[in-house]
């Protein structure tokens, strides 16, 4: 299976789950899955969030908290899901507000070892 | 009641819960309740998040996702949820990995609500 194949057997199975990116801390997406057509731009959106990720885990090293593994920003419009996958790569789910929020996490840790298998 | 006493409300249903703080967005904790000595940092790990927060808002207005309302970062030691209660506070919680999640997003949001009437 292709990392396009995870990502779009990880939106299918989350009610309200608009798209799925494997990106780079630097922005750059590694392979995505876009749903629909959701009015936002979620490019935009994944590239921004990157920068927000980096930061939380230069953060999570002066606080000494661990490893970073998990991030989710909920708006009034929408949820993302952030997920470490390794020192370079995280996964990111982008829902809509009323989606299955539970299942997403769950998706999330479940694929990301699936992913991780195929990336290594 | 008092802000410390709905803090404390907040944390003693939550299992695993072990620091709580209305907070301003300098870094500033308007009430705290600390449950027991975790080895963390809790004040030094809720002033950096403060700094996250402000990121997190800025960056949620540039994509235009509606407005900021919730944050949650999991690490290998932590769980840390910070609701948003106006522009200028918000409200943590900081628990242990192991500790009820679910519960303690539904407190959150619950005395958010009495916290605002508090404040106002």
């Amino acid at each position: 299976m292709s990392l396009k194949d995870t990502l779009n057997g990880t939106i299918v199975h989350v009610e309200g789950a608009l798209a799925a990116y494997v990106m780079a801390y630097d922005g750059i997406a590694i392979d995505e899955v876009v749903k629909s057509d959701s009015g936002f731009d979620l490019q935009l959106l994944s590239v921004e969030y990157a920068t927000v990720l980096r930061g939380i885990k230069r953060t999570v090293e002066v606080v000494k908290a661990g490893q970073m593994e998990e991030v989710i920003v909920t708006t009034s419009s929408l949820i993302v899901i952030m997920r470490v996958l390794n020192d370079e790569l995280f996964l990111v789910l982008i829902m809509a507000k009323d989606g299955n929020f539970g299942k997403a996490r769950y998706m999330l840790r479940l694929k990301s070892f699936e992913l991780l298998r195929q990336l290594g």
